[in-house]
């Protein structure tokens, strides 16, 4: 029996319903959080009990932190699972939830608050003698700019610090275009994120994203889950992701989950989390930032490693060790998960909201479906336009992707245009089956 | 590559599909054969060519022989592939398929003889020095029985020679009883298997059962991939099936799947197959019958091996050795499948078909569906009424229950009655939940 009793779950969509599952086997009762739109929704169906957080904008609901600790109070729980996106990795969330006297199913707020400034993220991730991403530190001006960048060589990067999952980050090829970018990537930090503070960050050109996940209690264990290869990326978006990363050797797996771990160590994590690397061509590596909560794509980590992950963040909020034992954690099969958007090919893969008249899921061996969705629920215009994920595992990676080809085959969905086309194409080609791909191979494919 | 080209799948249903799948994921095209109520079924779209079969009753469809083989031909098939029921265990036609020079994908015909016929196969075993439950020969009259019934001891069963999946059985308590079973039982043999003979098993009481997967090649392999207990049987069908045995003695273990080796061996078996044994209170097992097909119940067995069995039948009909040796075939967690039929609970639990308006299924961590049908499809009244089967696995038994109650949970189905409430009831059962259920168990819950 867990020592937890009760959790708020203030997310929607497939991640809530995962949330719900791993509340259920672990013997608790899981509450939903939801919007005006999110009503009558399956996880909320699903769940022990639930709560009406405000209005459909993600603003007035799921963002709003005073409405989801009322919530939680109201309710009786004694825990929030914040999921991913939204409030998850807002330290001074955390603190609210903690300060209430309840667990955050997340990060420490002080980890979350370091890590959350991609700035001082790498600053610790050098601290702790993990590699990183050749960069500057803050640069206030053209001129700092331009003499960081002088170091560090073109093409680079400026990044919003307060940026992550892809979103704040502008290219810049030659020392010409620094001055047009600066200003608008400055811009753009202070209109999206509230603080305008951006670093030069090198581009390492052909690099594989590598990301090791990680896994902490409040009694000094610190495991690593091995590796994922998210490098099938469009605008910076992960679309396909991968455990074990392909033709990784041994060597260099052994050496980025030691970094990861490391890191983790070093910050003092709690909970789940997940250290992003770059691999280059030559096999070097390097840290981008960590990711202070559950990610979109974890099932693949849990579909070749045997764990269940939530179940694990449940635990250590309850203050129990974790079940595992670095030495029992292995590797086993391969798995590849597809992200499936409500999006329109025809229309430049725009999100495209709407009702799902028909949702015929794919079955059989090595399948996993995760999603919020039934036939008959609309995809809303108020959130992120994710249907489900398709999880496929197979005893080796050709398995894994046989698989996945036969589920989008036996997907049928009617009523919003989906990704699934582009992901069938996408495991028809020759690179991908190879697993020759990274951060920049996708939008060549795409130009190509 | 498979040596396999096309295979033609002469069956329906869920058991259709995953044969598609299993081709697919070899490299091999699936030509499915249909009757006219399965024409636009999912299973035959999703194939990749489909032939029709005949009129909806499975006499004239699945059940025709010539119209199987008249499909094979002229689909250019090389290969057939039986699934379970109908022609599965049918040695005439696997003659008439070799002959016609394809591949049958299921056992040689001379054992499916020798296995089909129950007592012949009783023989077998014992010749090849396996336990075999206590029982007599055929019996042709109420003396040779009486006599053979003093030996063996009641309350014993009266069993079709020709019979098998728990049809063709009749129970006697007492001797009194015997000069009135045993005419109706071989009247009832010859009308449902056109073979009146009837032979006398001992019943073994409180016994569970235990059933070991194998495997053989034409290479001189032969191996197992552990049991399954099938003990929760109503009216001898199986309901729930799981892998492994819970609380089985690892001594046991060993010894009731080197039996079941021992005995695919002595007959020169090919493919897959099982071999079905009562395990008795103490400790003591007894060979039952073997079926010489897949089973409906194979997909727990591959979720705690991480084999495709399918897969396999399809390399070895191919001529290609299994791709695994034994000591490669190991255990890992726990796994339950529950099958969902269309019956009617408020009516005796009688075959209730009709058009399923929604059928949302369950996903998540450990969650596999095998299913032939889809939403608005209909559950046909001319076969049986089996609508899915969840498969749920975890790192231990209960984790895999907690797991199939969270996916009962979240599986909605209306237009058809169906099983899931009964299995909802089953798995919060205490008995159910410490494995301590035996064949007769069912029956005494529902009475109780």
């Amino acid at each position: 029996m867990s020592p937890l009793r009760r959790v708020l779950v203030a997310n929607r969509g497939e991640i809530a319903l995962r949330v719900v599952r791993a509340c259920h086997e672990s013997g608790i009762e899981a509450v939903a959080a939801y919007s005006d739109a999110d009503r009558d929704a399956r996880w909320v169906r699903l769940a022990d009990d639930a709560v009406h957080l405000g209005g459909s904008p993600a603003a007035k609901s799921y963002l709003d932190a005073g409405a989801v600790l009322r919530a939680a109070r109201e309710s009786g729980a004694d825990a929030v699972h914040p999921g991913y996106g939204f409030l998850s990795e807002n330290a001074g969330f955390a603190r609210r939830v903690e300060q209430a006297g309840l667990a955050f199913v997340g990060a420490p707020p002080d980890v979350i608050d370091t890590m959350g400034d991609k700035a001082a993220a790498r600053r610790t991730a050098r601290q702790a003698g993990v590699p990183v991403v050749p960069g500057s530190g803050p640069v206030r001006d053209v001129d700092e700019a331009r003499a960081a960048a002088a170091d560090i060589g073109y093409p680079l990067l400026v990044k919003a610090a307060a940026g992550g999952g892809g979103r704040g980050i502008r290219p810049v090829a030659d020392p010409g275009q620094l001055a047009d970018v600066l200003p608008t990537a400055q811009a753009e930090a202070t209109a999206s994120f509230g603080d305008g503070t951006v670093y030069l960050e090198r581009v390492i050109e052909r690099a594989r994203h590598i990301e090791v996940q990680v896994l902490a209690d409040a009694y000094g264990n610190v495991v690593h889950a091995y590796e994922r290869d998210c490098s099938v990326q469009r605008r910076r978006q992960k679309l396909i992701e991968e455990a074990p990363a392909p033709d990784l050797d041994a060597g260099t797996r052994s050496a980025i989950c030691a970094e990861a771990v490391r890191l983790a160590a070093h910050v003092g994590y709690r909970g789940a989390g997940t250290v992003e690397f770059l691999l280059a061509e030559n096999g070097s590596f390097f840290f981008m930032e960590m990711n202070t909560r559950i990610q979109v794509e974890h099932p693949v980590t849990e579909c070749v490693t045997g764990l269940d992950l939530v179940a694990e963040q449940l635990r250590v909020a309850g203050g129990e060790p974790l079940s595992v034992a670095q030495d029992a954690i292995a590797l086993d099969g391969a798995a590849v998960e597809l992200r499936l958007n409500a999006e329109d090919p025809e229309n430049g893969f725009l999100p495209a909201p709407g009702e799902m008249t028909a949702f015929d899921l794919p079955g059989g061996p090595g399948v996993r479906v995760d999603t919020g969705f039934a036939a008959g629920d609309r995809i809303s215009p108020f959130y992120d336009s994710m249907i489900a994920k398709l999880i496929c595992t197979g005893a080796d990676r050709p398995q894994a992707l046989a698989r996945a080809r036969q589920a989008l085959a036996e997907l049928r969905i009617t009523g919003v245009p989906t990704t699934a086309g582009l992901h069938a194409r996408l495991l028809a080609d020759d690179d991908l089956r190879k697993g020759a791909v990274h951060t920049g191979w996708l939008e060549e494919w795409a130009a190509g």
